[in-house]
């Protein structure tokens, strides 16, 4: 093969919105519309590779920035990604979403949108870098792949399942969102126990889901023991979980693991930071997950000499894409440490880079998360479908999943048409545009 | 592609025997001749991938086992060499290697071999089924290259440098093996500071290597504290390392460090087990570095909760091939600790895969260790040729080199021809054979 053929011609980065669903969580609830960012590598042997991430403005810049070094560059080097010259590229560009994200957590700007602020522990540069490297590492992974004839599996040593197993992903929601122009869906509203249970039957039925998680933090603590009381009344025996986002302190953390010991696979983030998981460790014999103490390199080795956490939940968009995500399993392995899942709200691009990398490890202990089944909207066709709560693992070239190009348009398209409330994810400012008084609680 | 021309057609062992210089260590002397195991494997497409590894009994019993699992598999499944079904059918090998394999250490006809009993820390048989994976994988990635036509370094992420660098390996040596019938060569003795200075300046005017490195554990350590200190004298600034295998206690460890904290790099092995290494290492400002209390995934986590290592040395034939070498870097870089590369005796096929994965390691912190300038005989061609202390990173496809069959039948015959005396390794009984009443010693 003619190596010019893997070098990148162009790279095509589309920022889009798509419909999300009114979910609660502790920083709010879900806009109408998120932004997430498509990333399309073209060699020069004409070969488009995708990658999915963050769509806010700040990875936006970030990625423009990191785009200008590609072409050149070879599809297989992502080792590169994470050399000087790309993080320098990254860190010097001009745009302003650029100075935002170097300026990190201290600026109020990019603090506000929820993804890194609040749900991913504390938002810095860094971690901004490796989100938007992830995408792009995907996406030469996937033209890669293609122009092989390989799936992206086997650019990793190989799938050691055929299938990869995800959660029912559970939340408290409303109906609809405020306001007449949102998008709508037909889940109706969930707000106590038995609208969980419901909301829980529906997954079982439609996708087979068998293990459940449940977003907490949204209501007072008994609530959502009752909430996971009636789902193991309901599922008896499936591996349940609750995830607060680090909404509680360490008494009621130790309060809420006491009521539930009997019926959990996990608790996720019950309170937050390394100090207080770890205090909250040492006192229940649950085990603790987290995709908030520990979500870089830098965080593992004192939240594991604390015993702070049993299980990481790993994520391709965290950790700089699937090399590192294999890196990050082969440490939990090493120490002892169980491996699932973590999702944000994600298209089918990241599904399938999340399905291709699941299936080369081996120790991933736990099924995955996944919010796939909220969306109603796609950039990929067809759409995977879950059956028996699983995805099969594709050996089709690269990731396997085609570009829908006129519904990537239509939600480019909302993005162009958009006043700019909705680029930034903000699920405290979606709530307040409901309830001016809101704050975030914690128990 | 079609994707079935990239299954395992066929595997070739063949065991070998090499020509090896009379080199001391604190097991003993080299024998005259040392056996190598070369893997071939063969795809239905027809291509040939190599691989390397230690060609003692136990290894090449436990290789054949593995190789009866292998036609039918993708190269690209490298990941599943490390799954249940490999690890059974190595295990379960009928053969009287495999069962002694299985045995492990407490199996004294295993424990005989001087890699893995002495020089290796404890043998295990998970340990010997690393270094057969190794050379499986290796070849794997070999035959997968070659049939993409991609150097191996692009199928684990692209190398970030274009070169790597070594370090010299010096030995107390003497001029020839005992009796008439081993192998020469024209370096002469080196038996005390002065030999090792003569010994450094040819390595370095030959190959341009700037670091140096010294097998100690042979003569009191004084002798070597003077020839580290002649070496000091003769290449001022240079990288200077002593590794004595773990054969001094923990005081004299620290009376070698002091006496030579001025001049080292790092001090490798000096006591045995990671209890000792960490007290010496709370002892001293003179990094440690290993490569026998961290050589599998299991003794990291005590071995760096304690501080007993600053820096480990990889190696692939170690931690079951190139993919575990760049997590156990992974690891390394996590935790802040260096890395450099530990070398056994090895022919090119090593050489190649040590320096391909070496490539695409962004934390590969000191020049890597290489016995092969003491080989004079090899199985591929052209041999390669280090210039100002480093190799070239080949962009040819696969590992870059070419098998030299009429080579490797010759010493495949040596092999066939030997009485079985030099078919397992054994450095304490090549000294005894010079003098019988010879027992390691320990200061």
């Amino acid at each position: 093969m003619d190596a010019k053929l893997l070098l990148v011609d162009e790279v095509r980065l589309t920022p889009i919105l798509i419909s999300d669903p009114p979910l609660l969580n502790v920083q709010g609830v879900h806009q109408p519309f998120t932004p997430r960012l498509v990333v399309e590598v073209v060699t020069r042997g004409g070969v488009v590779g995708l990658g999915e991430t963050y769509g806010d403005g700040v990875y936006l810049e970030t990625a423009r920035s990191l785009a200008e070094t590609l072409p050149g560059r070879a599809v297989t080097h992502v080792n590169s990604l994470f050399e000087p010259a790309a993080q320098d590229a990254m860190g010097a560009g001009s745009g302003p979403g650029a100075a935002r994200a170097a300026a990190g957590a201290s600026d109020p700007a990019a603090g506000a949108g929820v993804d890194a602020s609040g749900l991913r522990g504390v938002r810095t540069a860094a971690k901004l870098r490796l989100s938007v490297v992830s995408a792009f590492e995907t996406a030469c992974l996937d033209a890669l792949g293609k122009t092989l004839g390989l799936p992206v599996h086997a650019l990793l040593g190989g799938k050691v399942r055929d299938s990869v197993e995800y959660s029912a992903y559970l939340f408290h929601r409303w109906a609809a969102h405020p306001g007449a122009d949102g998008p709508a869906d037909d889940w109706g509203a969930a707000l106590d126990p038995a609208g969980v249970v419901a909301q829980a039957r529906r997954f079982a039925r439609t996708y087979g889901f068998r293990s459940f998680k449940l977003k907490g933090g949204v209501f007072e603590p008994e609530r959502e023991i009752a909430a996971i009381r009636a789902l193991a009344e309901a599922f008896p025996g499936h591996p349940l979980r609750l995830d607060p986002n680090g909404a509680w302190s360490v008494e009621t953390s130790l309060a809420v693991a006491r009521a539930l010991e009997d019926v959990l696979e996990y608790l996720e983030d019950p309170a937050s930071g390394t100090a207080a998981m770890a205090e909250v460790a040492a006192g229940t014999g649950v085990p603790l997950a987290t995709n908030m103490c520990v979500t870089t390199f830098e965080e593992i080795p004192e939240a594991f000499a604390r015993g702070a956490v049993r299980i990481v939940l790993c994520d391709h968009h965290y950790w700089g894409g699937l090399h590192r995500t294999r890196e990050l399993a082969a440490l939990c392995r090493t120490y002892g440490v169980g491996l699932s899942m973590h999702s944000n709200t994600h298209l089918g691009i990241s599904l399938a880079a999340m399905t291709q990398v699941a299936a080369t490890l081996p120790g991933l202990t736990h099924a995955s998360d996944t919010h796939y089944p909220w969306q109603t909207e796609d950039v990929v066709t067809p759409r995977p479908v879950f059956r028996g709560g699983r995805l099969p693992v594709s050996d089709a070239p690269g990731l396997g999943v085609e570009l829908d190009r006129p519904a990537l348009a239509a939600l480019h398209r909302r993005w162009l048409d958009d006043d700019g409330r909705m680029r930034d994810r903000d699920d405290t400012a979606a709530m307040r545009a409901a309830d001016p008084a809101w704050r975030p609680r914690r128990w």
